[in-house]
């Protein structure tokens, strides 16, 4: 027999939505005629927008001839997709990427999954509490996360910056020296955004103590409030310590189309063991073209329609149904009384459980009396303890549906 | 700043594609009314079959409506991909693999290039020699190739075998303890396979030395002898030590498209650093699913359309287009004199130099003086040198004018 990665065994349970979802096909099956309505898993429900359709069909009948036909792309993404990026993500901001700091992906997932691999093992790592499970399990396989502590409930060598109600949702400094840092925003779980003078204090932590932020903004799109930073790049020198992580999945409804982004700008430096600086975009370029193929050519050209005029009125659109469903939630949870976060710039939607009850328990109490599918908060970490995720992605008939359930139980 | 990954640093000059693309753009840069061949890149050529295109158009209007619309799907593909498979590529031969093996994924090389990662950093991997570039490169990024020998042009710790004419292109069997072993046939680059009764030889040593056969058989489909076995699993036994990867890249034009998939059985087994047993699939289940978000549902709609009736003959007439094709090399080769190999159950003809020329020699000769872009058989490695291959995928007349110029040089 052959020797396994041995740090694999150090994962804990299975992933978050996996059980979710073990527990809501239990239930399903012994309650056949319930009516389950999810707000649980942040995947989307509205079909795909004209545009991106249109796109899609043009890019598979190119397939159908020789003279048109596209086999291999570059790995790094075709120039009409990088350039849509650059154009109306960055340089409509104010913010100058070059191409060679584009890289196309088939799913942020994969690419905050994947990053890991070109630091150091010995890289520590630090994420947010409550935090996107990825970014812990993936350290934990390449075994930069230590033991799992059982009383804890939390791995030895990650450094957990708690984001709780007492500290407005905005992480806790690194109580030591830290290599690594995770922020996500608008985040996932909790549905906050940090202000850009907030965003510039950990652009200046990084800096002073030599870290590299990776910047998760998987929900972009959803920002509508003028004091929010859209791209970490807005800070002045954050392309020196940050790598910036967007995708289309939520901005266009690609969960099942699959494609995604992330800009490693050619400023940011790593250093070597003998304390060379290396740049950190040639390690990411080499393991990109490597490990991987480029994105099909028919997601990419639907991926190049959303920035066509047509394709940004209907993602607005899309963005304003499910930001009308978040209010429906926020509103009407708050209404009955619960302490609601999130939901202003994102589609998530935080909530304190009713009478300190613990996140499990929540979520079956939401599942067997009002058959309704979130998320419990401590799924994301121990931080999120007592907390419950919902999500916009319904339909507005179901959100309307599923607050009135919430709202008719004794709580 | 924040320490890199430090084995990166032992890679060697750039990906052999990318200097082959730098090297052409270069020549077509200075000889721009030249009219260049491409028998380099293995990359196909002819349309997507209707079957597909028709599926991929289909798919692409459920995702207009929310009725229809498909988001995230599960990480190791939809059922109907799945059995597919199941039913076509192994029940039909007589092989039982369950829905649980079968893991869809965006390409084979992600899959041949994460795989090492489920096992542990001390690993001794062997691979033939020559070689697909990708099986090296990953495991130097993780550490297990140790240094690169400037003499002898190979990693200190990696195990080559070498495949020449001398042996047949047989690889030669590991000189000492290995763990892992990376087999490709139909093999990439020398276009060479093996009969049943020699690949039950290697899955008979896996079990005697305890360790892992990576089976990459992207080129499954252009079989067309009757005893070469399609998968590694027609051999008794082979479920226990052999992780099999297949492609519909080649097979049905899905180099843009991106499908392939990998069966991981569940009979096979690590150990842990106790001893104990674990079993494999596990471990590439909770890999693919923190790290992958599965493959695009327009994708698998096609790739599933590949297995009608009307799929088949389709795909039948794309592999027979370019076993034609093979066959023009091969013959036109051999009638100048030239020593040729494969292309016979493969789309790569591998050829040796004129004259014991160098890989890159003979390169270069052919790409100023008959203007055909080939690949250097040394680019995969040492055993390749003075060898040169040239694949099946351009189309017919490209391929007919290829054979013409090169017979008309003096070699």
């Amino acid at each position: 027999m052959t020797a396994i990665n041995q740090h694999y065994l150090e994962l804990q349970g299975s992933y978050l939505f996996s059980e979710i979802a073990k527990r809501r096909t239990k239930f399903a099956h012994e309650n056949p005629h319930a009516e389950l309505i999810s707000l649980g898993i942040g995947d989307v429900t509205r079909g795909l927008p004209s545009a991106v359709l249109n796109a899609m069909h043009k890019a598979v009948d190119e397939l159908a001839e020789p003279g048109s036909f596209r086999g291999y792309g570059p790995e790094q993404g075709y120039d009409f997709l990088v350039q849509a990026i650059i154009d109306n993500d960055y340089k409509a901001r104010g913010i100058d990427i070059g191409a060679n700091e584009v890289f196309v992906s088939d799913g942020s997932k994969c690419d905050v999954g994947n990053i890991q691999e070109i630091f150091s093992d010995n890289c520590i790592v630090a994420v947010q509490d409550p935090v996107y499970p990825v970014y812990v399990d993936t350290n934990v396989m390449a075994g930069r996360a230590g033991k799992f502590n059982i009383e804890s409930k939390r791995y030895d060598n990650i450094e957990y910056l708690a984001c709780t109600a007492a500290n407005g949702f905005k992480p806790s400094l690194p109580q030591r020296k830290v290599d690594l840092i995770y922020l996500c925003y608008p985040n996932n779980p909790t549905g906050m955004t940090l202000t850009k003078a907030e965003l510039q204090g950990w652009v200046q932590y990084a800096k002073e103590n030599n870290c590299i932020i990776l910047y998760d903004s998987a929900y972009e799109a959803f920002i509508q409030e003028t004091d929010v930073p859209h791209s970490i790049y807005e800070i002045d020198g954050a392309k020196e310590v940050a790598i910036e992580f967007r995708s289309f999945s939520k901005t266009a409804g690609f969960t099942g189309v699959r494609c995604a982004y992330t800009i490693v700008p050619r400023e940011l430096k790593g250093f070597d063991a003998e304390g060379n600086a290396v740049r950190i975009n040639d390690l990411w370029n080499r393991r990109h073209t490597t490990k991987f193929n480029g994105v099909s050519y028919v997601t990419q050209r639907g991926a190049a329609a959303i920035y066509s005029e047509e394709g940004k009125r209907q993602i607005k659109e899309l963005v304003d149904y499910y930001m009308t469903n978040a209010a429906i939630i926020r509103d009407g949870l708050a209404s009955i009384g619960l302490e609601v976060f999130g939901g202003i710039n994102a589609p998530y939607i935080w909530l304190k459980t009713p009478n300190n009850m613990d996140s499990w328990t929540f979520f079956d109490k939401l599942l067997m009396e009002a058959n309704i599918v979130g998320t419990p908060g401590v799924g994301f970490g121990q931080s999120g303890q007592g907390c419950f995720r919902l999500t916009a992605f319904g339909s507005k008939e179901n959100t309307e549906k599923a607050v009135e359930r919430i709202r008719k139980l004794s709580l």
